[in-house]
């Protein structure tokens, strides 16, 4: 039996995944020792809920963790990486972004890895990791088993999955929820332009994302475009006449789906 | 006190709407005495729900009906009106659709209306309709009030809507249940080209739909497009190198999602 307590943990990073795993962690029994963020504020407000150190400065991040968890913009992760492993060769260091791939440590570091929750985080909403599915890869067996007891202590949906696929899974979660909510935010202006409530909406997109549950989104998908009513899609486009950017999207998604349905 | 029971309705239609709105109405003490469908076992199956008698026949819709609840495909329902109206021009005539402005039945009957509701219905899935809200419109005062009793009978969210305001409702609505729907079929395809199993996508589905009970959708947005990052965009897009129809539209989305946040 392993002493999660003795485990301890550096969090680089204080963003909306970090504050939001870091916490699971912490819930878990976990020790994180140290916040790094660039912003101090960032670092000091994430630590103080953990009962961690913080710094932000790279040089002060310290040597002792047996795991470094790197949570940062895909940008400034790529930029920090040489400083991050730097002086600390020896220890396990970890990304949390879907599309970098784990190589991206090699060189740097021999033992390194990737735990990818598949989740959207807001610092101000609290998420049950338990139903997040969780995604690892390492390039040692030891470690991959180190990753494993983690994930399995915050989610009961761990898998292993390659720097490959898990571009295609990063890829598919970008459709399946930041392109969906830009939907809901089109159809919000639509309604504040017309003095409706975006409210009324709410139980429709509750019952869309709650269909695919039970039936595949390919089957569940209704609406004019399916059997490509031309009255109805006509009709739709002269509202949008002064919405350039919006018509265009109508017509595109419109024949996306008139295309992809067609056949089923 | 109005005796529901007492107040005959013939159902036109037997659709995923039509359904659902019949089995709430019988649920709410209503008595469906035909369901009318040119689709013979549709409109069998649904009268036995309903304890209802049932036709395939336009001649033998019944007289005696003190509501006509029309829930047809739009382009069968435009053909089909005179047909209703014909020899029970004092009854009233309501119909379901959001696309069509009421007046479609001016000239027809003197007693017309719409009643609305905004929600995406299957056969197979049972929905409450006390979440549902519903949209009523009518061109005389007492039949308006009586589309309130038999609405709030059915629902907690009933509002007053103008044909005009309903049609930028349905076109809001494309956008956030039959587009984003769509958002899931693409997702879907591409996790099943690549072995993953949809279901992983679920509770990110569900987070992206619950958060917007608490913050707006385009406070809500993330991804890559919000601050454009090139790297993982362009990434994406070369994923996408062989799917024309994916590529186009993740190109699209993204321009727009940083148009729309770009000044939040």
């Amino acid at each position: 039996m392993i002493n999660k307590g003795s485990q301890k943990i550096v969090l680089i990073g204080a963003g909306n995944l970090a504050t939001n795993l870091g916490k699971a962690l912490y819930a878990n029994g976990y020790t994180v020792i140290q916040v790094y963020s660039r912003t101090e504020g960032a670092a000091c407000k994430l630590a103080e809920v953990l009962s961690a150190d913080y710094t932000n400065v790279l040089s002060e991040i310290r040597n002792d963790a047996m795991l470094y968890i790197v949570s940062l913009k895909d940008s400034a992760f790529v930029e920090l990486l040489p400083e991050i492993v730097k002086g600390r060769e020896d220890a396990f260091f970890i990304h949390t972004a879907g599309s970098i791939p784990m190589d991206v440590w090699k060189g740097y570091s021999d033992r390194y890895g990737v735990l990818y929750p598949l989740q959207t985080f807001s610092k101000s909403r609290e998420v049950d990791f338990r139903n997040i599915p969780i995604f690892l890869e390492a390039n040692h067996k030891d470690d991959m088993e180190m990753l494993h007891s983690i994930a399995n202590g915050l989610s009961a949906s761990v898998y292993e999955l390659s720097s490959d696929q898990r571009r295609y899974l990063h890829l598919a979660a970008v459709f399946a929820c930041n392109f969906s909510n830009h939907m809901y935010t089109l159809a919000a202006e639509l309604l504040r332009k017309q003095g409706i409530p975006f409210d009324v909406m709410l139980p429709l997109i509750d019952e869309t994302a709650n269909k695919v549950y039970e039936i595949s989104p390919l089957i569940a998908q209704t609406g004019p475009a399916v059997r490509y009513d031309k009255n109805v899609i006509d009709n739709h486009l002269e509202l949008l006449s002064d919405e350039v950017e919006k018509k265009e999207l109508y017509e595109k998604i419109s024949k996306s789906i008139y295309l992809t349905n067609g056949n089923k």
